[in-house]
Parts: C-alpha cells; structure tokens; sequence
C-alpha cells in the first residue's frame, strides 16, 4: 500500500535531514512543505509578518493535494512543522488510511543549542519557545528523539514502519478470523495471535494465514510477546475473545508488554459497566481503551460489519482509519462505524442492538407459529414472508425465508431441529438495564423470556398433554392483518429500544446521537432494515419515533390489524408474547388516565408510601389513613 | 416479665454457690437440678456407672416441668450443669422466650485446681477433661468467668439480666416504630435507637417512647454505644433502616461497640447479593449476621408481620424467640416467621414476595381498569370486587374495595390520586434476578414495566391525543368471566413467583422449602390469600404447582374465560400487560413444539452458535452453512 510520510515537529530539529536520507533510503519521492507556500504567504513572510491560520490554510490543502497526487504514483516523504492537530486533520484528509506520522521530538535546550551552534542560522529563544507552545504532541505518531543520528533516526523509521504491523488482531475465532480477512483484504498491514493450548489450540494463526492468500503478507504469533513488538506504537490491538472474565485475564497478560499510549479494543459483547471498570482501570495505567461493539456476525465480519466504539474520542481518533475502513458502508457510502460517546456507550449500544435483535427474531418467530397454526408448510409460509419483502424487508427476514426453505433429504431441516432457543448474555442485560434505568422495555423483556420459557422442554410437552385436549383448529386470518400486525409490533420495538438508549444517555450523560447510531445499523448489522433507514431520517428529528408524522400514519393504519390478529391468536391459544405486548404496552402509553393510581393508593394504604394529587400542581406527597372510617 | 435463670457449666465451677447467692440478691427461688434425677439415675450413679443421654431424657423433661410451673409464679434460678445443647433445647422447650442462660467458665487448670483445693471434693483429672470434652459452649448464653469472686459473679449476672435489654432496634422510621411497640407489647425488654440529627431528627427514640404506654420499660438512645451497652450480650441487633449504603455505614458505625458473637438483623429491603457480602464482612470480624425480610406494612409491623429471616441457623436459634414471637400467627398458630436458608435467602424470598405483589397489585389495577371502561364508577366496582372475597380474598383485594370507596368531599378519593406508581427497588430486582437466573417471572416484569410506563403520564397525555380517536366504546363483559380471567393469572404470578425462588434455591444451593415459604406467607405480609393458604398445601407435594391436580382443574375451568376477557380487551384497546402475559406465558408453556426452534436456525445462520436435533438423542451440537444453496 502506498503510503505518505509526514515528518513533522518544531523549527530546528531536523526535518529536512531526516526526510531527505529517509527519502533515499527507501527510494521515493522527498518534498520539503515550505516550498508550497503561495505567493502570498512568502510576501508575508519575507515583511517579516507572521502567517496566521488563515493564511495556512491554502498553502495546507495544497499540500494535501500533492500527498494525493504522489500517492497515485507512489510513496513519498513530506516535511512540515504541523504543530497542530487541525493543521495535520488537513494535511491527511480524505487519505487518512496512508498517512504515518513521524514527529521529531527533543527538548528545548538541546534544540535551541543545535540550532545556534549552525552558522547559517540564528533562531531567537522567543520564536522557538513560540514553537514550542503551539506544538499540540500529536497521538498517533511514532515519536522519535533527535538526540539520535539522523542515520539512527531513518533506521528507526524504516523498522517501525516497514517491518511493523499496523495493528493487531488478538484472538482467532469465527468473528476474528473474519476481520482478519477484513483488514488484510483492506490493504491494512496487520498481526494476528492466537493462545497456544497443547493439542487443542496449536499453531492458529499460521495454519489460518496459509489458508487465504489475502493473508499472505499478515504475521501470525502465538507468542503474545512477539505479536505485541510486532505491532507499530502507538499500538492498535483488538481483541475478539469471549465476553466475561477472559477479557481480564488477557488485558492483564498484554500490559507488561503494552507502552503508554497504547490502545486495546476490545470488540467482543462485554457487559458495558465492566466496560468502564475496565476503561478507568487501563487509564490509571495510561492505556487507552475502546470497547466497541461489533455486529454483522460471520459474514459482517468479512465484508463489513456495524461497529459501535465507546471511549474517548482521542482514543478513537487513532483508530478510525482502521475500523471505518472495513466497517460496511451505508446508502451514501458512508460507514457503519461512528464514535457513540464515552465509557462503556458503545457497548451498552451493542447491548441494545442485541436486545432489538432478540424481539426481532421473537416476532419472526411467532409469525412462523401463527402460520404454522394455520396449517401453511414451511415453503408455502417463506412464500407469504418473501411477499411481505416490498413493505417490510429486513436482514433477519430474508435469512428466514432462506431457513424456511432449506432442505435435508427431502423434508425441511426446521422441522428437525430443536425448539429451545439458547442465549448469550446480551438479552439478558438489556433487560436488566431496562430495569435498573427505568425504561420499559417490554419486547426486549418478552422476547428473552420467551427463549427461557423454550427451555422448558419437558416441562411444556407433560403441560400439553395435560392442559390441551386437542390440535388447535386451523386458524382463518387474513395475510394483511399479520404483516400489518409484524409491522406494528416492529415499531414499538424500535421505538422502545431507542428510548432506552435514551434513558442511558440522559442518565450517564453520554449525549448520545440516535440518528446516527440507527445511521450506523442500516448495513452491516444483523437488523439492518428498511424500517431502520426510515427511522435514520426519523430521529434526525427527535429523540422519539412515536413523535413523527410519518410514524403516526403508519401506526393509525397498523394498528387495527394488530387489534385483530392479536385477539384471535388469544381466542385460538396460539402464544404470541411480543406481538401481544406490544399491543398492550402501546394501549397504556396511549391512556392518558391509567389506573396506576390504584398502585399508588394500595402503596400509600399498605405502606405509607405516600400518593401525589391531580388536583394539587405543586406535586406535594399526601397521605391518607385509609383504614380508619371504612 | 417471669424469667428462669439457668445456671450451667462444668462439675466443680461454682454453680451452686453463684446460683444461691443470686438468688438470695434476686429474691427469687433457688433449685438444684441434681435434686430432680429419677430413683434409677440415683442408683446408677450410686453404683458408680455414669449416665447416658437416654437415663438423662427423663430428668431433664422433669426439669423442664418444674421451670413451667414456676414461671406460672415467678422467677427462678435452676443449676444444671447442661453441657449439650440439646440438653438445654429440653430444658427451655416452650419457654423459650422466658429462659436465661448464664455460662460459668473458666480453664481446666484453674477449675481441677479449685476443686482439688476443696476438702471433701475429689475429682480425678480424667473425669473434668471428660466433662470438657462434652461442653458444646452455649452461643445464646451470658458467658462469665469463674476467676471473679462470687459476689462479682452475681453483680455482673444482675447487671446483664436486669439493667440489659434482650433486644435492641436501630432506626425508628414506620416500621422500627411498630416493631418497637410490637416487641414491648409482647413483653420483651428492648432499647430502641434513632441517630440524631440537628433541627431534623431531635429526641426521636425519648419523644417515641413518651407516646405509647407500652414503652414504658423500653429504654431509647441516641448515642450509639449507650444504646449497643445497655444490651445483654450475645447482643440482637435489628436494624430498621433505609435499604442501600445506609446499612453498611451503620454496620460499621457499630462495629468499634460490638463483642465477638453479637447479631445484627437487617430487617430492611436489602438487596440479596448485598446481604451476602455483609454477611461474609461480618462473619470475618465474628459478627453474626441475618438478613431477614419482613412484609406487612405498617399494621403488620404493629400486630404481626411476616418475617424471612436468612443467614446461619445458630444466629438464627439466638434470635427466633424473639422473631417469632412478634410474627404473625398462621392458621394452625404457627408463627409465620422460619428460618429460610443461608446467606441472602431470605432477602431473596422478601424479593420475590413483593415481586408478586407488585403483580397482584397491577392484576387489581388491570380488573379496575376494565370496570371503568365498562362504565362503572368506584363504588359499582368496590361492590363486583367485594363480591370476589368468596373466592378470591386477599388483603390486597380488601384494601382496594376500602380504597375504591373512600370519599373526601363527596367525592371518590381514587379520581384524585395522581396515576404515577412508584417503586423502591425490588420488583426491579426481582425481575433482574429473573433474567440472571433464566427464569421466565413474565407477570413481575410486565408488572414492574407497567409502573414505569406510567410515570410517562405527559407522553401519555400527549399520545391518548394523538393516537385515540374517541372515548372507547362501553365494554360489556360477564362479570364472572372476569373473576375468573382474574384468579387465572394469579395462580400464573404464584405459579412464576415460586418457581423463580425454586430456581434460585437450585442455582445457590440453598434447598429452599417452598411450602414452608408459602405458608409464612398466609398471615401478616401483603401477599396473604387464601390462595396462598391453598398453595402452602400443593407446594408440599411438588416444586411446581402447576402439576397440582387440584391447580390443574381450576385452570381448566378459569382459562376459557380469560382468553375471552384478554382478547376483549385488545379489541377494546384496554391496557391489560399483565392479565394478557398470563395467557401467553400459558399458552407458551402447554405448547410441546414451539416456534424456537426458527430463532435457533437464525443463531446459526448468522452467528454460527450451532443447534439441537429432535432426531438426535445424543443432544450434540450441529451447524449448518444456510445460505449456500439458497
């Protein structure tokens, strides 16, 4: 990949040295930044009049043309002081992905006696200490000290850019592996690890790279020393291993290794508060981490998936080029990766998308049991669910379609397989955030209770035979009542899921951007959907889906088919526990007097707990000695 | 109150002399247990052969008898050298409450030493190392050391029984108050303590006891290490404070005043894991520690709550007089207070208790919700529901037709209350403890969601407006119907209550009795039923109620109503979260093939997470690669 190298620092360290023997040494082109100044900066400057930031401007974007121009033919070397960070965000504009940093760095003193020692110059302390205060230390550079030979300096350069990886992968499963494919098909230099365990877990990473010619330039290890030297500092490593205390364990084995300023992702499912615990406890060790949530599973990982990163944003800032890069793109091609907000944001996100994702496939779920009630094969209902594709397509509905009709010596493999529906942590904590944050997530909730009632293998073949007399009769109903009733619950689901990101970002303070988080969910991820395009635009407009116009309409049509199926499927004792909820859970958001105040006036009777009145604004608590007169 | 004094230790430790002298000082009767032994005790002793437990059974019951018929009278005190607890379980069955013991101790040497000092006692070393060996050393006993004088002894005897307090109650909110008065009524001698708190909490515990005659004796604190001395040790200390950090600053306010062995009871909502670690804190610094839940409210504090006390069975022993005295009293006037099991048991039976009511409590809301839709107003309701106390009564049920008929200017009370239902922790976690433990508490959750969704009144406000067209049309329904669609769902909530502290009992090990539990709740806590009273019954003979033959026939008959009323109900667009849940959480669990089996096929197809076969016995794994001739 042809890349541009920026040598950078303050006046006198000896850019152009560096720069011109680099530039030999790797036989590419060497520009020198100040002979791109426009007519009138160098007027300026010869008037001896400072140039202001205005005046950089021009001259900054044209020499970010040129590293474009270059870097069509090839590498090159450009020096130039860019003390500051906006100053590089122009120089590296829309070619974030070749750009390395190179900051010549040194103390005060020791510049300011080089550079008096040269005859032909003569810098006064003010101007250089006027340097000095303007430089912002960039983050992501390799930072080298100039008290080293310029011979020693470009020896440096090369080894930590030619002969060091990018960033690295720790961990080689089905998901690792995949993003492993990702980047290198990406062109990312990259070093990939996997643990070595004696005849269960041998040579990994070799065996895997010589398995796809994509991987032909990525270094394998199974040393976790040797992977992390491997790797260019700051060091960019990803973890893709299991969610729980094994992200612990090997956070603890890579940090003897790690130098400050390092970053870890960690790219598995992990619960979001050991996200910050974890995040506090890398700080106090100046590691940076970024816990991000990745979604798309083995396919998205491959050819791109949706990736939510939590942490700080300068953090995230070193890493975009890596992870917008291979992240899939959305409609206007921009990727499904954006920064969502500090701490463990991007994995309480993740962590809500999976909660989506469960009352999806809920609601997939009992589409199939109502029309299985209703005497359909599995072909004859992808058939009913492949028409519903025009008003209501999504990921999770096309792979159904597809398992409807997969076959295995003759019959449908969905009839032989197994109806307990496992879990991995993800639907659970959602529904227990939904708890501990007060939002009512009732789909989220629904959906994961409906895989553990699932379990109840035994338990419901003995109910059946005790509580049901016969095979429940065919159910008549009519195919636009269902997809007007899948669509509804969809609905609330996305509006219930939204608003408990909400509730996060208002409780935690994270101002999280919903917009852009369902931006980032268009593609990708595995509920990518139509309706989630439509509600990008919608939550452009406010925090809650259920205020948009377009949504009313929607909802106002929906609904009575919703009405309709719901009841029968009552009548009919076909269990439909999410469609059934989000029914319910819509007709109380819509009763404007419920009767909550019942609760409250038993909570005050039994116990004290004190009501407030609707005919007292103040919002004072009263209480009333129920028991007494009656 | 009457009391009998015990005076127990080993041969030669002076338990005579003290025991005359206290009673000389006490003016109370004096007996020597050795004058009690039966004619046969006496010859074999005489003949030189040692007793054995069964020769002792006799003698012991008769001494029992004898402490009976004097408490009829007085107090006593009775020397007995009772080395073995269950010696001393004989001597103060069915007076526990009315029974001191007070231990002599001291080395072998200084005691072999005093007796061979004595002139016409002998005791050979070997006989006293055997009497040390029996000694199981009393917990629940006032512990003095025999090097003191005689005199010493008796004052310090005097001091712990007379001036000290049997119990102690920290913090005087509702509840402590009518503990307080609850422990007083029923005899006892307490201290009761409340912080002070300048210009806020001022002279609480003096102002209280001031109030209520029944205080009289009781001695009030606010200093905390007056309060903690003025109790006799082992000191019980029940805490009456808010749930949350609050409990472990007071823990270790008390701390620095405690002795090796004292108790502290946390009677307050405390999270169970919380309790569990309080539990090994205190367990490392000696302190014994009992979380134990107590349900009843105000009036149940005052006449009898219902406790659940959890932590280990010695603590338990020390405190159960006094605990299950002030219980409630069953049916069969058993006290509805047992030992549940270790650690945070019984916080976790205390949670799951409330969860239950939250959902009888929203059942209750959902019956009044549909009558006002019906067109009722709160006395036509009071007078349906009043109607139910035939087969549906429960203290829940008689405090809503109270609260239903409560007026206040002519007008009806409930119209005014505003409907926002608060909650203070445990249906939240209740309902995180479901999703941990995997077990489907649908009703609690939809319980818990439907108090937060009312608190989103001005969403709700604004959505009636958008959403609803006109007032819903009158809604007629058999009023049976919904009696039964009623009691349908609360034997659902019992049915997921107990079976989410059965899964609990499996997963910590803690070998839970479900009727015992069951019972206790029958009398004094808010969940008292007379279908509770029916499941102490069924929940002997299984873990689930739903394979009770008696349960089973009742659905059969309840459930043909309840899916007319919930599927009415959606019709009608009445908010029923938890009536409806009751059906589908049904009709989930009698169906033998569900639609799982789809949302496994999807895990695989995106994610790889592999499935069960129903045509594979061996429960191995399988996983297939969907999309490839798709």
């Amino acid at each position: 990949m042809n890349q541009v190298i920026f040598i950078i620092g303050v006046s006198g360290v000896g850019k152009s040295t560096v720069g011109n023997l680099l530039s030999k040494e790797m036989n590419i082109l060497f520009f020198d930044g100040d002979d791109y100044h426009p007519k009138e900066n160098i007027e300026k400057m010869k008037s001896g009049k400072p140039l202001n930031d205005e005046d950089r401007y021009e001259w900054l974007i044209s020499l970010n043309e040129l590293a474009k121009a270059q870097l069509e033919k090839g590498s090159c070397v450009i020096v130039c002081s860019a003390l500051k960070e906006n100053y590089r965000e122009l120089l590296g504009q829309g070619i974030e992905n070749h750009v390395k940093w190179v900051h010549l760095s040194g103390s005060f003193e020791t510049i300011y006696n080089r550079m008096n020692a040269r005859k032909d110059h003569f810098m006064p302390s003010e101007l250089l200490k006027y340097q000095f205060d303007t430089l912002e230390i960039p983050q992501n550079a390799i930072t080298i000290n100039v008290e080293l030979t310029p011979t020693e300096i470009v020896t440096k350069i090369r080894t930590e850019l030619m002969d060091k990886s990018e960033f690295g992968l720790l961990g080689l499963g089905v998901m690792g592996k995949n993003l492993c494919r990702n980047l290198a098909n990406n062109g990312f230099k990259i070093s990939m690890f996997n643990r070595h365990v004696d005849g269960i877990e041998e040579h990994v990473a070799k065996d895997f790279k010589s398995e796809h010619e994509e991987l032909s330039s990525v270094r394998p290890f199974d040393d976790l020393k040797e992977f992390v030297d491997s790797i260019q500092s700051p060091r960019k490593i990803m973890l893709m291993i299991n969610a729980g205390k094994t992200v612990d364990t090997v956070i603890n084995e890579l940090l003897p290794f790690l130098s400050d300023g390092d970053i870890i992702i960690d790219g598995g499912n992990s619960n979001y508060n050991k996200t910050k615990e974890r995040f506090e406890y890398l700080e106090s060790k100046n590691i940076h981490f970024i816990g991000a949530g990745v979604s798309g599973g083995e396919e998205g990982a491959l050819k791109g998936p949706s990736i939510m990163p939590g942490g700080n944003i300068e953090a995230y800032n070193m890493v975009h080029p890596f992870l917008e890069t291979i992240a899939a793109k959305d409609e206007n091609n921009l990727p499904c990766c954006s920064y969502i907000g500090p701490e463990g944001s991007g994995h309480f996100v993740k962590m809500v998308h999976n909660g989506i994702e469960y009352a999806e496939m809920q609601l997939l779920a009992e589409v199939f049991g109502i029309l299985k009630a209703a005497g359909k094969n599995p072909d004859e209902i992808a058939v009913v669910i492949e028409s519903w594709k025009e008003t209501a397509n999504s990921y999770l509905l096309g792979i159904t379609i597809d398992i409807l009709r997969k076959k295995e010596n003759g019959d449908w493999l969905i009839n032989k397989i197994l109806d307990k529906a496992g879990n991995k942590g993800t639907g659970n904590w959602a529904t227990v955030a939904a708890a501990e944050l007060g939002a009512p997530s009732t789909l989220i909730a629904s959906a994961l209770f409906a895989r553990y009632t699932s379990y109840y293998k035994e338990d419901r073949v003995d109910a059946q035979k005790t509580f049901r007399n016969s095979s429940t009769s065919n159910i008549g109903m009519s195919l636009d009542d269902l997809l007007n009733t899948y669509q509804f619950a969809r609905i609330i689901n996305h509006y219930q899921g939204f608003n408990l990101i909400n509730q996060a970002s208002t409780n935690y303070g994270w101002d999280l951007n919903l917009s852009d988080i369902a931006r980032i969910w268009t593609a990708g991820c595995i509920i990518k959907s139509d309706l989630m395009t439509e509600l990008a635009e919608v939550l452009k407009e406010s925090t809650t889906i259920l205020k948009s116009e377009k949504i009313i309409q929607q909802i106002k049509i929906l609904k009575p088919s919703a009405n309709k199926i719901v009841s029968q499927c009552i009548t009919q004792e076909i269990p439909i526990p999410c469609l059934s909820e989000s029914i319910n859970f819509f007709n109380s958001f819509t009763t404007a007097n419920s009767s909550a105040n019942l609760i409250q006036a038993q909570r005050d009777f039994f116990g004290a707990h004190t009501y407030r009145r609707i005919d007292d604004p103040s919002g004072e608590f009263h209480h009333t000695k129920w028991n007494l007169n009656s």
